[in-house]
């Protein structure tokens, strides 16, 4: 069994020699421009390592895996639009290097291109894979939208907070070790327990996420610590704080949310002590933790080989450890 | 042999009967908008004009065709808000009547739905189907990018135009007819035939719809007579007078593209007066009758029912007939 970082490194390499020379220039330069702003590669090389998990031959199914590989660049391309940001991965975005209808139309084409290499697969495969791949494609739209929509909401439940990053994060990591189990020729049933494996560990890596915005160790974090406190973003720590908060501290919460004054290292600051008061740290820790023992409940119950599985299990609990 | 008429209404009603009432409303309803604003549904009509004329049975393969009139609809839709139109149809655009985020997303949203559309084919034709759609989808994108290429350019030569509106324009309709044809198991000639009749056919189809913005009827076009001269819109007329126009002509005409004194009445009257002076309309015609030609003899050569040719025939003769 390889290593989740072979596959990456594999993945990355494979992204190297992907050339789209075609023309015109303005359409495939952000494409190329974009894969090769870097990245983890998570989603491609899970999607490998599912694949091996289940006796596969991974290396035979890289083209579907740089196939995922390119919708999830492609969403963020478009995401970056929506979301007006100046940066990714600390380069300008697509839409401000070039424009934003430029980054609209080879947003359009990465995604076609993501359904050709998904198409790669062998015959008997080639349904379920793209099912699978289209009905993903949705629900992350639909993530992005509700995502959205929250922005102008003030009665965001934690429910509906869990349903969106379901949608609009964790599907798709579910969708790629569903792929990888479905090209290893995995069981129904295996592929159904990966699936809601990677489902569940989707969510709580996003908790992960919005925990490590308030609490990450700044000289570790690539970001600005406490970006999201500052964007007002509705994070379960911040939706949370909303509806635990007795009247004194929500008032105080959102004159915070309104404050127009202040630095913003004494609004991080502030809204930290708010949380420190209310327990938000422990409650979105108890909340991954949740999560991640659902993921670990459907990956104890996948037949396969227990040293492979070892592999993908230290991997899963890496990611709920990264610092970054 | 049904008629086009019936095709088209069988596809209205059709369109009809897709109901998105999933959630979020803001990401459907712009769909289901978009795609009862109307249209003349040509695109799926024709594919399935094309299955009836090799043997098939089209009322089989009506989601495919809606697959096919989704896709342009997404096309148009993302197109709108690149070239920032206020109205589709005589109705306000998605981007106007929601936002320009709800129109990136539900036009993502389009395109996936369009390729589970599209997949709605026997596996025996499934891989070359898809493999057809994307090729075409990619190439419209390309299409698109060029068009918005020449807007800042001066030296688009007529070569240049005709690839351009063969990518954005010509190469679908193609795609359409390609796809009744191979889902009605015609021969490979017989498909690659019927596609260069449609490229011919639609290049011919767009150098109709140059002609017509400058001298149709107005009281039967749908839309005002001379918009492309009031957005400077290098059409082929416009790109032919300023090939072939002498220096005080081309100076001349240099001054109405840049004019911002005259009221749109009186750019449009000059610049036609130019274009009579070049017999413009006669080189526009003149163009448009060698692609049309082309279309007629790639048709000619298709093996199938004459008397179910003929309804095609008509219909390809109408289409350069029509005035609006």
């Amino acid at each position: 069994m390889h290593s989740p970082k072979f596959f990456q490194e594999l993945i990355e390499q494979e992204i190297k020699k992907i050339s789209f020379s075609n023309q015109p220039p303005e359409l495939y330069d952000p494409i190329t421009y974009m894969l090769t702003l870097g990245g983890k590669r998570l989603r491609p090389a899970v999607m490998l390592m599912a694949n091996e998990l289940f006796g596969g031959h991974p290396f035979a199914i890289t083209n579907p895996a740089l196939g995922i590989e390119m919708f999830h660049n492609f969403t963020l391309l478009h995401d970056d639009i929506m979301d007006k940001a100046p940066l990714r991965r600390a380069k300008p975005t697509v839409h401000t290097q070039w424009n934003s209808d430029i980054a609209i139309l080879s947003g359009d084409t990465m995604f076609v291109k993501s359904c050709e290499l998904m198409m790669q697969v062998e015959d008997k495969f080639l349904r379920q894979v793209m099912n699978l791949f289209h009905k993903t494609a949705v629900e992350v739209c639909e993530g992005q939208q509700l995502d959205m929509n929250f922005e102008s909401r003030n009665d965001v439940s934690i429910p509906e907070y869990i349903h969106m990053i379901s949608l609009k994060t964790a599907v798709l990591l579910a969708c790629s070790l569903q792929l990888g189990a479905i090209l290893a020729g995995a069981s129904k049933a295996d592929a159904e327990l990966i699936y809601q494996f990677g489902k569940n560990l989707g969510i709580a890596f996003q908790l992960h996420d919005d925990i490590l915005d308030v609490y990450a160790d700044s000289t570790k974090f690539g970001k600005q610590v406490g970006g999201d406190i500052l964007s007002n973003k509705k994070t379960f720590l911040l939706l949370t704080a909303l509806a635990t908060a007795h009247e004194t501290q929500k008032a105080e919460l959102d004159n915070w949310l309104s404050d127009k004054k202040h630095k913003p290292s004494e609004k991080v600051k502030a809204v930290k002590g708010i949380y420190e008061s209310l327990n938000i740290r422990e409650s979105a820790e108890e909340e991954m933790g949740k999560y991640f023992f659902a993921a670990m409940q459907s990956f104890e119950k996948i037949q396969a080989d227990e040293s492979h599985k070892e592999v993908l299990l230290k991997w899963a609990e890496q990611l709920m450890q990264r610092e970054s």
